[in-house]
C-alpha cells in the first residue's frame, strides 16, 4: 500500500519502519516539526512536508500518529474525501476524523514505541473503521505488520486496553523508576534487579500472575514488612506506595 | 563441592539444580516434609531424610533453605560445630546460625525461584560469612553458579535489596494480576498485553526508567485521566492504586 504518515514522533516513526518494512511505500511524511520529518523521510527515501495544503491526495491510507491533543488540530486542518484516514490514539474516539473523510478509523498499537528501538517490538494492532472500507484497509494493514495480534476495537473497547496499559507498562515502569532511585540513595546496584524483573514479566507468559504472586505481603510476614518500613522511612513516597500495595495484595487474597 | 541441602521448597529445589548442573555433589536433602525431601533426592540420585540427627556431618556446605520464619528452628536442632553452613534469606541476619558452627553465613538468591521452571534463570548471589573460611567456600560456590553476579553483603544491604525485589518483583506482578483481573471481568484479553509486559521490562536493560516514563500521568493528560477513572468506578481496588500511582509519577517530576 501507499501510506501517508502524519506525525513524526515515536508512534510515526515505528509504525513507519514497519511498514517500509513489510514492503509498503511510504509516500510522504507531514509534521509541524518540519526537522524531524526531513529525518524520517530521508530514513524511507521519500519525501515531507509541514504544509498539510502539500499533502499528497492519492495514498491508501492516511496514519495520523501525533499526540492526543493534537489530533483535533490535524483533524480540522485535513480534507481527504474518499480516503482512508485513521489516528492511533487509544483514547480519542474515532468520530474525532468524520470532517476527514466518510472512511475513518483507528489503528492504535498497544506497544510502547521509541523511535530509538533497535530491535522493532511485536505491536498489537486495534483497529476500527467507519465503514467496510476503512475496517478492510485497516485490517490488511494491521495484517501486513502483526500476524497474530490483529484486533477489531471500538472506542470503548479501545479506551478500556489502555486503562490496563496503563498499569501494567506506566505504572510498572514508575515501580522500577523508584526502585532505582532508592537503589542509588542507598548505594545499592539497581542493575543487580535486572535479572528479576526480566522472570518477573517473563512468568506472565506462562502462568496467571495471581497464581505466582509472592512476597512478604502475600504471607502476611508482619516481621519483614515492619522491617521493610523501617528501612523506607527516608523514602516518604516508595513507602506510601509500599504500604498501598501491601494492602492491596492482602485484600486481593 | 559436597553440599547438603536443608529445604525441599522452590528455592532448595532451583539452586540444588544450578548445584548439581556446575557439577557438585548433592550429598543429601533434608525436610520435615519427606515426600518433597524424597522427590529432589530422587532427581539427584541422593538420599534423604526428615531426622535431623541423620543429617550428613561430612558436607563442604550445608545450605538452609526453608522458608524465614522456620530458619530458627532448623537452627535450634542443627550442630555441626566446624562445618560451612548458611541460609538463603534475605531479611534474616546470619547471626540466627552462631549456635549451628563457627563458619555460618548466608547465600540469598536475588531471583523469583519455582520449582516447576523449565529453565534456569540467572540467579546473582549476595553472601555473607562469619570468618574467612565460610565467606570463600560460599563465594567459591556462588561464583560456579552466577559468574557476573556474585556480590558480597551484609545483613543490612541484604534487606535494603530484599526491599528493592518487593518492589519490582511482587508489587509488579500484583499489578499484573489486578490487569488480568479487570481485562476478564471487562472482557478484553489479557494476553494481548503481553508484548507490552516484555517490552516494557526489556527496555529498563538499556534505558534508565526515569528516563522512559511516558503515559497520561506524566504528561498530566487530565481528559484521559478522567476517562480512565470513570471505566474503573467499578473496581475499586485498581482505582485506588491508579490514582495513588497517577499522583506518584506526577510527584517524580
Amino acid at each position: 500500500m501507499d501510506i501517508v504518515i502524519i506525525g513524526s514522533g515515536n508512534v510515526a516513526a515505528v509504525l513507519g519502519r514497519k511498514f517500509k518494512a513489510a514492503g509498503h511505500t511510504i509516500l510522504q511524511v507531514y509534521s509541524r516539526n518540519a526537522s524531524a520529518a526531513s529525518k524520517l523521510a530521508y530514513e524511507w527515501d521519500t519525501d515531507s512536508t509541514n504544509y498539510t495544503s502539500l499533502i499528497i491526495k492519492n495514498a491508501d491510507v492516511y496514519l495520523i500518529a501525533v499526540a492526543d491533543d493534537a489530533i483535533d488540530r490535524v483533524a480540522n486542518e485535513l480534507r481527504l474525501p474518499g480516503m482512508v484516514v485513521a489516528h492511533t490514539a487509544a483514547s480519542v474516539p474515532k468520530e474525532v476524523l468524520k470532517r476527514v473523510t466518510a472512511h475513518y478509523g483507528v489503528f492504535y498499537p498497544l506497544q510502547s514505541l521509541r523511535k530509538e528501538m533497535a530491535v522493532l517490538p511485536d505491536v498489537p494492532i486495534f483497529f476500527d473503521g467507519s465503514d467496510e472500507l476503512a475496517r478492510k484497509k485497516l485490517a490488511a494493514l494491521a495484517h501486513s505488520i502483526s500476524d497474530e495480534n490483529v484486533i477489531e476495537a471500538g472506542d470503548e473497547a479501545r479506551l478500556k486496553l489502555h486503562v490496563a496499559a496503563v498499569v501494567v507498562s506506566n505504572f510498572v515502569n514508575h515501580l522500577y523508576s523508584l526502585a532505582e532511585e532508592y537503589c542509588r540513595k542507598e548505594g545499592i546496584e539497581f542493575k543487580q534487579l535486572l535479572p528479576l524483573i526480566a522472570e518477573t514479566a517473563s512468568r506472565v507468559k506462562e502462568i496467571s500472575p495471581e497464581q505466582s504472586q509472592t512476597g512478604p505481603a502475600l504471607r502476611h510476614d508482619s516481621e519483614t514488612i515492619q522491617k521493610h518500613l523501617e528501612l523506607l522511612k527516608n523514602h516518604p513516597q516508595l513507602k506510601n506506595i509500599y504500604v498501598l500495595l501491601t494492602e492491596s495484595i492482602q485484600q486481593a487474597k
